[in-house]
């Protein structure tokens, strides 16, 4: 297969993408002096935009992109900038895509304080178009991924989670967004409800096997492409599915074993341990099988649509997603 | 005029209040056994819930309380107590209500994320009850609530502020949220659009009045009863109405040489010499008379309301606000 990239797959949608740009910024304006200052740095970030385009590709599978597409690309990328600026202040993170995060520049309060602004004024553009379908959506995701992220860290100090546990948490904290993108996309392009519930499973299934990918790259991820040491996750203590596949797989005493590793996780040697661990009960083999199997899902999802080169591109996001390296 | 307090002014909905606990509670429950424990832990801090007092005398007053007016004042209660626990973080605050604040019993990281979730649930009862309506006017009060502080923040840098910043920035963060809980009340109760701006300018009014008052007692008030010591805005660079006041009736000369104290504001005897000027310029008496102004303004919103106990008892709130000592 031809190596994709996001340039390649947002073809399709190329001048809607710069319509949404010019929208997006134009959302972004506050009489404000402070919070126009850090909106602006933000635009300078250049996030990835992957939301916006999984909104605009689903509209455009399900019909055609509207006003409504782009207000809902704009609800889903505020959303999404507001989580990660609360994200960096929790972890005190001092970068954000090459950039000194929100809060390495303008402090704590600053940053708390723009994230509940950029989630508002995403409702309010919502609120206003009158698009309420959206507005329920997008509030039981907000509630859902902050339950996931506190699931997660209820598990992380226990270190008892199964592959039940890390399926909700994963779907919760990073699935439930993507599924909302495509979902509100369908919504604005078709009333036909099949159409929508295809599209949010479809995106549910992506976050899920995108989610998976993550974690392995946490096992077997080149540092100096993915720009952070591996067995990060290992360090925080995050147990992902590569480590509860070998942890179930090995016998009691060196499941435990392990698991004392990780509590004193701050040696080198002690991550090496582990990683090894992962690899010698195929953990990341199996991690990555289902990983493939979420990915065959979500393209199934997209049977029920015409064949269309958006549709093309949603398959050959499935694949990057699967095959990225970093 | 008889010394009133919270508990003689909610009588006229004592009832009703015992109802309001109750369904604020449940709304409170998750599944997720983390966010259960933090709920529980804020309900037992026992907040004064001013908030839904307002939303619920005020829909008493405009007609009648219904399921409508409950729900509003979940909304309101849910969308203050994430605005508390986001404040503590960016305050770095040990205590709340007398007990260890959700940061410093669980970390930054729960907090953060606690305040998302708890917004976001009290967005999710506005969507689930389809009251748009409420969701309009709390979006738009949230986006007030965090620009009013961010603009309080740029010009807490800069130290240059003046009278008319400063209602722009009381009545962003502190009356927007007021009036919200008393045009939400009104909302819920009647159709009458005449009732829902009165009552919307009542609790305007009233915020900006609880707000002044607020301001003033970092300089008046015994610290035995308010619980910090006085000057502690001017410690933070919080320019308010007082000094305000009195850095304009003061000579140039005058006014730059307390500028200069206020930067260099460590010192205990500095404190002293500012708030000897602002009572040497009268800054107090005149906050006090904008203030009284503001209760008028207040009380003359009520007048095209029939005469109840519950619109005395939201009278009886306004002399309360004008009159606290802490």
């Amino acid at each position: 297969m031809l190596k994709t990239n996001l340039t390649q797959i947002s073809k399709p949608i190329k001048s809607e993408l710069i319509r949404f740009n010019e929208v997006f910024k134009d959302s972004l304006k506050s009489k404000v002096g402070l919070v126009d200052l850090v909106t602006k740095y933000i635009l300078k970030q250049k996030g990835k935009k992957v939301r916006p385009l999984l909104v605009l590709l689903s509209a455009k599978v399900a019909g055609g992109i509207n006003d409504r597409s782009y207000r809902g690309a704009i609800l889903v990328e505020l959303l999404h900038t507001a989580t990660l600026v609360h994200d960096d202040v929790v972890d005190s993170a001092e970068k954000r895509r090459g950039m000194p995060s929100i809060n390495a520049v303008w402090k704590n309060k600053v940053a708390v304080l723009m994230g509940d602004y950029l989630l508002s004024r995403g409702l309010l553009i919502a609120v206003e178009g009158k698009d309420f379908d959206f507005l329920k959506i997008v509030t039981d995701t907000v509630k859902r991924m902050s339950e996931g992220e506190l699931l997660q860290i209820k598990k992380t100090k226990k270190l008892d989670i199964d592959e039940k546990t890390y399926f909700k948490i994963i779907s919760d904290k990073t699935a439930s967004l993507l599924s909302t993108c495509c979902e509100i996309g369908a919504l604005s392009a078709s009333a036909n409800s099949e159409y929508q519930n295809a599209m949010h499973n479809f995106g549910e299934y992506l976050g899920i096997a995108f989610q998976i990918r993550d974690d392995i790259l946490d096992y077997v991820g080149s540092s100096k492409i993915i720009g952070k040491p591996l067995g990060g996750d290992i360090k925080e203590k995050k147990i992902t599915l590569p480590l509860i596949y070998a942890l179930n797989s090995a016998t009691e005493k060196e499941a435990s074993n392990i698991i004392k590793l990780i509590k004193k996780n701050k040696k080198r040697e002690n991550i090496s341990e582990i990683l090894t661990f992962v690899k010698k009960f195929n953990g990341i083999e199996y991690a990555n099988s289902v990983a493939l199997e979420y990915s065959y899902k979500a393209k199934q999802m997209l049977e029920i649509f015409p064949t269309s080169e958006s549709k093309l591109a949603l398959e050959a996001l499935v694949d990057f997603v699967i095959e990225r390296k970093n």
